[in-house]
């Protein structure tokens, strides 16, 4: 059974990252995440403490498993200072907490399970200055040995401008038809 | 007059990474700011709303109130998933909001003129993995206008570690070298 | 007047990186220009030699005479070891001594004056490995003041290959469809 | 038995990458290869081809002879357009065709067996935009599963000024430090 979570990291609903990434998804099953509907604390790196990671009373746990059933996941962020948001940064931070934490035993093969993709749009030069970030996301999918099965970089800064680059909006919805056996 | 910020974005006390900057600074003049004492939330985007940001309860004002007078800025973070920290990451993403606050309104010129270095350390090949970080920041800096004067990388897993690089600890005290004449 | 060049640093007549670029310029009037068919030497580096850069006996002059009148410029490279072809980088390499060669006194101005596109593709993960490249392509672009107009990676290693890249593909007449008002 | 090789891919004699290299090397003993001492031309890809790739007239073969029997080699380049000399990129791109010749049956697992490190030096913001060049390297030997051990960058433009990096000299020498075990 293949199914696909779509993680949003922006915080501005409908915006223009989302707009490219509908272009993906809307004709698909997918469930949707919103981070910015949930409270995420950044992590508090307690990885080397006797007494390991405390509880954190956040939404964090709640995103986590909502996320976890699906074996395709589609990471959708703006490009917030030339990387993910903070938002989203601050959700990733805390798989070294999941990583260590007993309720989720077999965290780390899991995602190794998992195929990733990465939508995201910026306004300054995304498709060369987004690029550190998917190298980013590179290095986080070799790290778990989750296949990163391709990106969509778009470029749009004012509500609405998504539109205008249709070159974006091809290759989103060309990865749409790749996704579309993963439903 | 020169003076030096030393901003952590750490948040495991004595860390690695601070103990790799402590190789650059321990002799200067500096002020530290250490982000995870303070509350910093994630920027939300209101940049495209009528009314603009709206005010945010943390305590980022005075993260950033410290850290302008001083015209060399050292930003000292552990490598969280090949990037810097979310607690920096926040931190950073907020200038979005500052940039457009009546408050700050020679915000982007001062930091125009500033000079930036960046201390890192991390636990997987970071002087290989943590380049697309480096790259981050100097897409950060470019933005706008402030001189990157210089990185250091250290490798580092287990506190304590950080004593091993002696390449790294060798590098930051060089980079003191350059720092003493900015303090 | 606006006007096309395509320059290819590919060894093998027909090789899926030609194929892929086809699909960008098939309909459209451009001026291709196959590296391969012209002996150029790597540079050897006379910049600061009092007597300057010496002749070179080879075809790099009749090369760049046939570049020069276009003012856009489709590089066409596959991928060899996660860079351009050697074939290409022996002639990108020789522009520093055009950049001193008194026959071509307005050189950096006039590629100031260009726009440039990458067409590139490989068979190791190029969309990922092969990025450093585009970086590469970046900053020699910045150099000049180039304008960097767009990318398309394609994936394929045995001959034919190129046509399952199907988003590479939509990339490339995507591409095209921009390269149109420009010929 | 540990050896060293040092293949040089600068085209000036006692240019600034030889300048830091010995920095590194002067008080080891290796064997110093440079490339252009030697007759490498471009590849000219035939790995499809059913006869294979011809022999070719040059000298690359010498070169790779005298590099091979050595564990430890250490690339010593100036960056020539954000990335290696084309001297020094004709004589890697030669190696695909030694991985298909017959006379190198264990090329690949004997480059599998070796460690690598860089030492590079360029004019123009080498420590940021050398670095597309590091990550190219890093494909190349992941490609093998060659390590890669270490690098250095240091910035110089005319002649001579490869001694005002003092950061740079400081690391070649510390690298020069972890070569010593393997000589």
């Amino acid at each position: 059974m293949m199914s696909i979570a779509v993680i949003y990291g922006g915080t501005r609903p409908n915006g223009n990252t989302e707009c490219l990434a509908s272009k993906a998804i809307d004709s698909l099953k997918v469930e949707k995440i919103f981070l910015r509907d949930y409270k995420i604390l950044p992590i508090v790196d307690y990885r080397h403490s006797p007494e390991g990671f405390p509880f954190v009373e956040d939404e964090y746990d709640s995103v986590i498993n909502q996320a976890l059933p699906h074996d395709t996941w589609v990471f959708v962020t703006p490009i917030y200072w030339y990387s993910m948001s903070g938002t989203m940064k601050n959700f990733i931070d805390r798989w070294s907490q999941t990583m260590r934490d007993s309720r989720y035993p077999g965290f780390r093969s899991q995602l190794a399970d998992k195929r990733a993709f990465v939508i995201a749009a910026g306004g300054d030069h995304p498709k060369m200055k987004g690029l550190p970030m998917i190298m980013q996301f590179q290095h986080i999918f070799n790290f778990f040995g989750t296949t990163f099965e391709g990106y969509v970089i778009g470029k749009a800064s004012r509500p609405g401008d998504m539109v205008n680059d249709f070159e974006a909006l091809s290759a989103a919805a060309d990865l749409g038809k790749v996704l579309e056996k993963y439903q």
